[in-house]
């Protein structure tokens, strides 16, 4: 594929995660997504057969986008601890966003749930990026029950999440914020 | 309207209530609730004009459900800590439903956020009336933080739930109802 068919298809893959995320996955459309690109739905079909095709690319780039952030978070610091206190600042400099849409990974996973099983397997794949790189960093610290650990710190950001969002309340993120970094430095001192 | 009448409605609010809590508000459409019910799409036009209409009924007969259950809780112990944990055992007994479908109240709240103002206050209204109501056994105890609690709670709840969803693990909603529990225990402690 050339580099314009490349730009087109990014650009597909853009509109629809914001798309995806602004709306819901079962609210967009293959028009929705053309006329937010100017991509005609002709030439669309030459990138995307199916919506479900444009989902997994939209996973896919999301997982590129975190690993990217995870990466540059191992990159400042060797630190565990001040990995997992940079991970759950994401909650506050999201802010706006989730009080307006929620987490788009929790809102995407919660809304495939109740999809096929494929749909819901691809929407977990990014949770299951993140559960890995939290996993690794409470095991590196060496605790024993980190794979737990992840789960509870990815829970406590999805409760977060839903109810500052069904309230649209911004002190209550920035509360459940200060309460997340309290226990990740209880849980990582020794 | 005559006891028929008050039959069928109901059917309606029931079916409805179950197809949006398996298939989420936006999959489910007039005719999938019409054939749920057996009732014609011209004799349910009798008693709701829109699907916002249904959302509105089914919202106000969880309500009902969830505040006779309220009820019953205050009717089995008048200490504040047991109705809690006696709440947060709600975890516990819909847990294959959590399982696959998340939780009828976040998940419906995650997915009306992102629709119109209109549809997002209609479904935060169940999540008012649990709220007021932890809020009220923590205030009895004392406490003088009582929202905060109560938003904290629902919040653990809500997270537990979004995580086992998303991995289909029965034994994270169980683990983590045990947390809420001592949570409840150590808030409730003078």
């Amino acid at each position: 594929m050339g580099t314009k068919g490349e730009g087109n298809r990014q650009r597909i893959i853009d509109a629809a995660d914001g798309l995806f995320y602004r709306r819901g996955y079962n609210q967009t459309s293959f028009q929705d997504i053309s006329d937010a690109t100017g991509i005609t739905r002709g030439n669309f079909y030459y990138y995307f057969k199916t919506k479900d095709e444009i989902l997994d690319a939209v996973v896919n780039s999301r997982i590129a986008d975190i690993t990217a952030m995870l990466i540059e978070c191992e990159a400042k610091t060797r630190d565990p601890r001040e990995r997992l206190l940079m991970f759950s600042n994401m909650l506050d400099y999201k802010r706006d966003d989730v009080i307006q849409a929620g987490c788009p990974i929790g809102s995407l996973s919660s809304e495939l749930a109740k999809d096929t099983t494929e749909l819901r397997e691809i929407s977990r794949k990014t949770f299951v990026v993140l559960r890995n790189w939290i996993k690794q960093q409470f095991e590196s610290l060496g605790i024993s029950n980190a794979d737990d650990l992840a789960m509870d710190l990815l829970a406590k950001m999805q409760g977060a999440t839903v109810m500052a969002c069904a309230f649209q309340d911004a002190d209550f993120i920035q509360r459940s914020h200060q309460e997340i970094k309290d226990w990740i430095n209880t849980k990582t001192s020794n």
